[in-house]
This record gives structure tokens, C-alpha cells and sequence, in this order.
């Protein structure tokens, strides 16, 4: 298996501002590839700096790939950092000039003379075109090790990643059979009790890998092929067969982890809850019309990044004010005055409110108290009441969430969203 | 100036699944205490890896500090790690026995038998209490280096941070004074042209370095002074007058920057978007109501991220359908057919509606194709309408986005309350 290095170049990165995600796709792209990383850096805008960890990366790595300090200023050291390993002086090179010129022109400028030190790229490499920024990337090889040097901003560095580095690592032979994860997302369970229950289902000698996390929205099960044993690799070289049954067997314990966990599962690999909502609407052919108040719109931002949401998202009401959940949904004065806001008959009214004012198949309501002020010792800060109105009846559930602000809204809409995949899904609504 | 290296460990991390943000928060809790970062690392969990890459931590660094691998399953190494590059083997620590009978007993949960891995810590080294899980951190000095093993849960290490290694820091010395940056966000100019505007503000030879970072919410430039001269140390270390000069010519900066960009300057340092408008309307003592149809929610999910905004949001509509915005704001269906949904008219009809209906102070509405999908040459994806309305009569702005569907929404919804920003504090709303 091949192994690579990342290294994230920027003062920035080193002062709490920002945390390095292109070597968060970069990784996953290369994993794609069969080619694994072992270690990722983070070095400030310095050449000693960024040549010490260059160096040891080349000496232990095949291939290394490095982001950010290629722009035109003097902060921008990759270039001669780079020459400085490789023990050869920067030289102008007239397709990197012809590139800078036709990225400038596209935004209508003229090359301005500090921008040509872009150029200057060390003997011995090759142009990476940026057909999205005006950074030439590069790449060279030293000793053992292919070297690329792609630009910081992510936009551009993923773009030149598929148009020039994938091919060039397929050419000189790099790729090998894909690194394979599959992970399942659930919501309502915690993590000590999703690792109870999957306990023996992939032996601690396989080559599969399992990891939990815990985040706002659920707890995460994540299942990696992380070594390739010889088998793989040479029945990859000759064909795909084993590598079918690698993915037969991450297949199957996926399945056997999801019906260890039921109803918890909502989705797997990249999709989330809003996506799964989303189709469930489209089949049933039910609308849907949302009443938010803790949440703030928050599950109507969530439905319509999808695309194609229109069909079945009709409407929402954000009702924040007792006035407003009165006069967009006609809940009773009476109720409010007498449960508060945050209740079960408030949240039940509501749900019926929005859907027979908007003629939508199925009213969601959520009420809650969000904090960090608001709280009382009866109604605390985190709970959260979820209804759901339908044409089989209201249903409504309490949740106590814990968190900031951000994560009760989160966990408040991700409770809602799942209380409408149950329905949909014929599952108990309730624990 | 102390120098530090921050080590994150997790063969999760290497696999492209999740970006190292614990480095983050550390990186920026250690500037505040005037300790540099000068490498960030990421290594899976394998003994030899994390002891190879620690060793050259140590050697280079006086302070170091490790996330993750403290649980109590066998990927767990970095106990081992640390042992062996200390050449000292494990013990079992009563204490941190102690520790964990008191986090599960907090559970009701027993101690499991594998749970008491995590007791057996490197000979010489101190517990660090973890008050909110049940992985028992650790420090040790070897040679000139303090070496900090925290936990990998954000809110863990967040907390230990603060309980036992920020204490331990000041008391042995290493704490001075902090590096300082200041930042400024604004909306509406691009990168080119901000760069432009704020050139020659800072000298290249002065110790204040100049960032700017263009992201879907628009462009932030910040300063830094990432090198401590002499003269600072000596003056920190007396009393803190020079420290107050540093202070002032960041902030003179930041002013002067802020003359030069103008009314694109929209807030400082933390500040957000959501958080200044919320601000001005609480000055000003104006509700506001919204009409949202492409950005689905995410206006009022944003401005109720901010506690206190019940005060000054009197609700909100998601009115997606042409059916919901004829119903809930009184849109025409005259100007829906004739204009169509993304137009001006039917912008300025939705802020009109959501205005005069709710009797909020102002009305904000957004109509647009966010795409992938909908847009025609005429109205293509990335076409936004803005409408408010206010006492003085109603005023609309047209933007054309780039990006993907998220970064449509994401860049609406900042241009409609960056209107709301300009009309609250007199400035011109169009440029």
C-alpha cells in the first residue's frame, strides 16, 4: 500500500483561526485511490520550517502532498522551500506566465508585476494548471518521493486535485485498490449504548476497523478496510473479484450493525436525515408544513438544501411571539396562558394549526427553550416538544437535550426530522 | 517567545472523515497565553508513529500537546507511546482508579474490567482530572519539554485545558505575554479589491501581519503580531505598558483599515453578521418579520442563534410555494404570473406582505433560484432578490451569486440582513 503525507502551509493555520480542512478531503480522496496517509502537518510561513518537515515527510513517504503558500506575496514560501529540499533554484517559466496571463485576463485585469513570482517554480517540475484561481501549482519528483504542491484556498486545490494530480498519480502507477469506509447514522441512543450493542460483530483480528463518534445529530458507526493484506493486493492486480468480496463483507456487517441497532438507524454513508426525510416525503407523496419556534427555522434550512425540496416542503411559519403562533397557526389563548409555550397541548396545536391552515399532508411543530436564559426548574433549559400532525391523528414527544444554544436548536430539529422518518416508515414514534 | 507543538491522534483523522479541531482551540488558547505554535501533527494510532513524531516534538519544542488515544480499547496507545519515548514503563495509579469509580458512579454505572486501562499512566507523570468524561489525562516533563496528554472529546480537552494545564503552564513559567489579532469582516467587496484598497496600511517590516480570508460570508482581513520582539519581552516581563502600545497600534490599524473599506465593514473579531443586526434593532427598537423563500429558514434560524432574539423577531414565513406566499403575505397572483416568483415586484410584494400582516417594524424578503436545478438564461441559479420594507417605503436589491446550492442560500441570507445592517444605521443600501 502507498503511503502519503499532507502538509498544510499558513501562519493562520497555526493561530486558532481556521483548522486545516483540505486535508480533509485530500485524505478521502486519496483513500479513494488505495493510497493511505500516515501523517498530516501543519508549518507557519516559514522556509526552515516548512523544508524540515518537507524533508522528513519525502524521506518516509511515496508521495507527499503540500497546500497553501503559493500566492504572490513574500509570505507565500512553498516555492522556495521546496527548491531548497530539492537542492535547485527557482526558474520563470513562460507556461506559468501564459497561465497567470489567461486567469487574469478571464477577470479582466492585467498581470501586475509582484504576481509574476509566481512563475518562478523549481527546475525539474511540472505546471499544475489552476483552472479556477490564478496560483500555478506544481509538482516534482525527489528520490523516491512525488511531490505536489497544490494552492490553499479548497475550491481550487480539489479542482486541480481531479484534474491533474489523480491522473498523474494513475500514470506512475500509485493507485491501488480503494480504502473502503461505510458508516450508519443514528439518532436517539448514546454512545455507550450503540458500542454495547454492537459488541462481537466484527472481531478485533479482522482488517475492519470500527469507529463511534458521537456528534449533535447522533451517534456515527463507522466501518474501515485500513490495511490491505497481500491477498487484496494481488488478486486487485489481476482482477476485482476480491475486491468485490471486500465489499460484500463491509456490506454485510454494516447490515448486521443495523439490525443489531433498529429503528435508531436513519441513514448511511454521506446521507443525512434531511435527504432521508425527504425521500420518504417524495415516495408517500405527502407535503409537509413546518411551525418552528425554539428551532428558528433551522428544519426549514435544513429540507431545502436539498434540491428539489419544493416538491413536498409547501410552507413553514417561524412563531417565535405568542402573537404569532395565535394569529399564523390559531393556537388558543387559552392554552398558552394556561400550559405556556413550551407544552405538550401548545406543541400539539400548533402541529394542527399549520397543517389545516396550509392544506400540507403532514404539520410538524416544534417549542422548546433553547437557553442559555429562559429556563425554570420545571421547564429547563433543553426541553424541547416535537408534534406531528397527520391524517391518522396528532402525535407529540418530549426531549430534554443538553448543549449551548446551537446544539439544543440542532438536536431539537434533528428529533423533529426523525419523528417524521418514523411516521413515514411505519416505526413506533416513541421509545 | 515559548514555542509549542500540538499533536492530535486518531486514525480517524487520516482518513478524511473528520478535520483536527482540537488543534484549533488549543492553538488559539495558547497564543492568548503568549505561547506560539509552530507545528501541528496528525498521526494514527500506531506506537511507533505517535513515539516517532512526539520524539521530534519534544526535542524542538518546550511544550507539548497531545490529544486523543487515552480511551480504555486497544487503539488506544497513546499511553504507550508516551511511555516509550520516556524509556519509562506504566503504572496503575490509585488515583486515577479514583477518578474513574467517580465519573461512572456519576453514570450509575460500575467500573468495567478494560475501563482500568486507563488508570496505568508513565511513571513520574501527574493526573489531570477530567471532570466531564471518564479518560484520565496526564503530563510529564522529559528533558527541556511538558508534555500534555488530553483527552480527544472537545468538551474534555476544552475543560482540562482550563482545569489543570493552563494553571500548570503559569506556574512553571511558561506563560507571557499574548500574540494578538484583530480581525474585520465585510460583505460586498472581493478579495482583489479589499487587498487593493487596504494596501500600504501595514508596513512589510513591521511585526503585523495582514490576512485576508475570502469565505460565502464575505471577506475578513486580519492582523496579527506573530512575532514578539525584545523590547515587548523585556517590557512584558516589567510591567504591561508596552504590551498596552502593542494593543493600541492593532487597534489604529484596524480603524484605518475600517476608514478604507467603508460601509462594506460590517463587524469585528467574533462578530457576526446576525449578532450586529440583532444589535442595531434592539437600539433601534424595531421588529422585524421575514418572508423567506429560497434561503428556506436559514435568515431566521441565524438571527435566532443569537439569545435575546425574541425580542426583535416578531416571526417569520417559509413560504416556498407560490400558493403560501399568495396566502401568507398577500402576494398577487397577477404579479406571480406576469413577473414570476423571482422578480423584484413580487420581492418587494413578499417584504410588503410579511410587514403590514404581522405589524412588525420592518419586513425582509428573499426570492431567488438557488439552484442546482430552475434557472433559465434569463434567471439564471445564483439570482436573488432582497425586498424591505420599512417606515420609509420599501427598497429591493438584485444579487447574482456563484457557488453551489448551500453558498446561494448561505450568500443571500448575508446580503438580505447586511440590508437590514445598512438601512438601520443610515448607510446607502445599493452601491
Amino acid at each position: 500500500m502507498i503511503i502519503a503525507e499532507i502538509i498544510a502551509i499558513g501562519s493562520e493555520l497555526l493561530l486558532g483561526g481556521h483548522a486545516d480542512t483540505n486535508s480533509v478531503f485530500l485524505s478521502r480522496m486519496l483513500a479513494e485511490q488505495g493510497i493511505a496517509v500516515r501523517f498530516k502537518s501543519v508549518v507557519g510561513d516559514n522556509i526552515d520550517d516548512v523544508s524540515q518537515v518537507l524533508l522528513n515527510a519525502a524521506r518516509r513517504a511515496k508521495v507527499v502532498i503540500m497546500t497553501g503558500g503559493l500566492g504572490p506575496t513574500v509570505d507565500d514560501i512553498t516555492r522556495d522551500a521546496v527548491a531548497k529540499v530539492l537542492g535547485r533554484p527557482l526558474r520563470r517559466r513562460s507556461q506559468a506566465i501564459q497561465m497567470l496571463k489567461t486567469r487574469f485576463r478571464h477577470q479582466g485585469q492585467t498581470l501586475a508585476s509582484n504576481q509574476s513570482r509566481q512563475a518562478y517554480l523549481p527546475i525539474g517540475s511540472g505546471l499544475l494548471w489552476n483552472s479556477l484561481g490564478t496560483a500555478p501549482g506544481f509538482s516534482v519528483k525527489w528520490k523516491n518521493c512525488r511531490i505536489f504542491c497544490l494552492p490553499g484556498v479548497t475550491r481550487e486545490a480539489r479542482q486541480m486535485f481531479d484534474d491533474a494530480v489523480q491522473p498523474l498519480l494513475k500514470k506512475e502507477g500509485y493507485v491501488g485498490p480503494g480504502i473502503r469506509t461505510r458508516t450508519l447514522h443514528t439518532f436517539g441512543l448514546i454512545e455507550g449504548v450503540v458500542d454495547e450493542k454492537i459488541a462481537n460483530i466484527v472481531s478485533p483480528s479482522s482488517l475492519v476497523r470500527v469507529g463511534l463518534l458521537a456528534a449533535p445529530l447522533g451517534v456515527t458507526v463507522s466501518l474501515t478496510k485500513t490495511k490491505v493484506d497481500c491477498e487484496d493486493i494481488l488478486n486487485a492486480s489481476m482482477a476485482s473479484a476480491n475486491f468485490d468480496n471486500t465489499k460484500v463483507s463491509l456490506d454485510v456487517l454494516i447490515e448486521r450493525i443495523s439490525k443489531r441497532l433498529g429503528t435508531y438507524v436513519y441513514g448511511y454513508d454521506d446521507e443525512q436525515m434531511e435527504e432521508v426525510v425527504g425521500k420518504k416525503l417524495l415516495e408517500s407523496g405527502l407535503t409537509i408544513a413546518l411551525a418552528e419556534s425554539c428551532t428558528g427555522g433551522l428544519i426549514g434550512h435544513r429540507l431545502t438544501q436539498v434540491s428539489g425540496s419544493s416538491a413536498y416542503l409547501e410552507r413553514g411559519v417561524i412563531c417565535y411571539s405568542n402573537s404569532s403562533k395565535i394569529d399564523l397557526l390559531g393556537v388558543s389563548r387559552f392554552l398558552l396562558r394556561k400550559y405556556g409555550a413550551v407544552s405538550i397541548p401548545v406543541a400539539r396545536a400548533m402541529a394542527e394549526g399549520i397543517r389545516s391552515r396550509s392544506g400540507a399532508g403532514l404539520g410538524l411543530s416544534v417549542t422548546g427553550i433553547a437557553g442559555p436564559t429562559g429556563g425554570t426548574p420545571e421547564k429547563p433549559v433543553g426541553l424541547v416538544y416535537v408534534g406531528l400532525s397527520t391524517p391518522e391523528g396528532v402525535f407529540t414527544k418530549e426531549f430534554r437535550f443538553h448543549g449551548n444554544r446551537e446544539m439544543v436548536k440542532l438536536r431539537s430539529s434533528q428529533g423533529a426530522l426523525d419523528m417524521v422518518r418514523r411516521y413515514l416508515s411505519d416505526l413506533p414514534l416513541l421509545d
